[in-house]
């Protein structure tokens, strides 16, 4: 592991914009045909942002690379959390949602965050998740062992706990359903004993590096072609990943609440999504059996 | 007004049932191509419901008329909210959505509700509120003329007092706009000096005798030729509709904590529905007008 300078917010917050372009210049070579808009914008507490969606690719129909770094006082909500009655707090993220075109593409997510109270905690956090509307085995098996292989470089605890940590928070309760087949997810990781802060920012930063040659091995069904049928049913898969999003996911929760900017944080729904009253596949098709792979505690890494 | 009989769980639970009926029919009719599929469920504390979809029709590309009546140990969301270590309860009520298939139709909902915990409160609740894909200010008039009229037949004091409800109840706080044009809103009718439990009652089976006349005014634009443009703006207004119901929406939320049928819940998501990144309405365009609309307070009745 190269030697480490001494970590500030800063170095942190330009790291991650560094991640973000390097993200977004792969992104653009993969599809190969949209370009990233990106829009500033400020937070009227402190701070601000860059987001860069992508649109109507050639690979992706709609996907978003944001970037942002804030702070000031401690949004209300956090307060009571630490218990404490007033406080400032920095934050900076990378945050990735990408819906495909093809239903033969899974969705993908990213996020990797910073956060820094003032005199109190500080950690790094993040996750990235795969939701293919088709399950494939093969490629599910490549995805955990590309994030077992980061994670082992570290600590080799890292991946069954963090995959664990996964299958429980991407999860839709009242479906009784995971989003999708998971990866790994860490929500607050602060430093410890023989584990110094800048190790943690060491894991995220290479978590963030690991996106793009993951990804790319999921994209290889992009160009066979697909049905009506097949897309339905993608739409129906969005359905439920606004499903959680919404109703469950606390980034999108915690934006909402704290007035983030809108636009940045709902970037994670897709284009179209579809419900159908009481939708039911039929035994032993392909909808099927990716149901039967939306499930905790199923050993990718052996399927 | 008729004489009313004693107040009992059964006799509610009937009448409820009964105006299920009567929209039905009146929905199949009023549609002229579609008819309703039925769901039985039961509920696994006790109770259960008649789920009814209505979907692909001449009018109605998706809908749901949903009567349930359940029972049973108070779930512990609210035996916390009232305080109590455990009671029993019991509650009855019809839950209407239906999306249009033109954008020229509005989004109707309306719920009537009865709860009753043994030896605690007893309370009816409910609500009609219209969401236009496009502001009518004519037909916006016409739909709070007549929930003012169904209204000022029991108190001149409801309308005004359940239309503000409305206004502050259907809000996406994060989008800072009303859902649609509102109409009443009423959480909680207890029973109270001069206004006894059987009053409560009937009105609220006036309310949910009033939806089909009330709606049926609202459909007039439905053999109209409508844009693409119009079609495309119709689901990002559903999706606004989603972001309401699943993010802040009182009874989705409770059903979705408490193990409701979540088929029966969720029927009120329409079948398609978009999400833009920071999509723009030009200036002065039919779409900004709407949006101009989606404000609380607005006085419909004078517009």
């Amino acid at each position: 592991m190269e030697e480490v300078k001494t970590l500030n917010k800063e170095t942190v917050a330009t790291e991650f914009q560094i991640i973000q372009d390097e993200i977004c210049k792969s992104l653009e070579e993969l599809d190969g045909y949209a370009k990233f808009e990106e829009d500033h914008w400020e937070r009227t507490g402190g701070g601000g942002g860059r987001t860069r969606i992508i649109q109507n690719g050639d690979l992706i129909e709609k996907g978003g690379v944001n970037f942002s770094a804030v702070h000031g006082d401690l949004p209300d909500v956090l307060l009571k959390e630490f218990g404490v009655d007033k406080a400032t707090f920095f934050a900076t993220g990378v945050s990735i949602v990408l819906h495909p075109e093809s239903p033969l593409v899974p969705i993908i997510h990213m996020n990797i965050r910073y956060f820094d109270m003032e005199g109190g905690p500080k950690w790094f956090g993040g996750g990235i998740d795969l939701t293919p509307h088709y399950i494939d085995n093969d490629q599910a098996r490549v995805f955990h062992q590309d994030l077992q292989e980061v994670c082992d470089r570290f600590d080799e605890s890292y991946h069954p706990k963090f995959k664990k940590w996964a299958d429980d928070y991407f999860y839709n309760p009242h479906r009784d359903e995971t989003r999708g087949v998971g990866g790994i997810f860490f929500d607050r990781l602060d430093e410890k004993e023989n584990v110094t802060l800048e190790d943690r920012y060491e894991f995220v930063k290479e978590v963030g590096r690991t996106f793009i040659p993951a990804y790319s091995k999921q994209v290889t069904k992009r160009n066979e072609s697909y049905t009506g049928q097949q897309k339905q049913w993608q739409l129906l898969r969005r359905g439920r990943y606004v499903e959680f999003n919404l109703v469950y996911d606390r980034g999108t929760k915690f934006g909402l609440q704290t007035g983030g900017r809108i636009e940045s944080i709902l970037m994670s729904l897709p284009k179209l999504a579809s419900w159908e009253y009481d939708f039911k596949t039929e035994s032993g098709s392909a909808e099927q059996q990716t149901l039967d792979g939306l499930k905790k505690g199923i050993d990718w890494l052996s399927v």
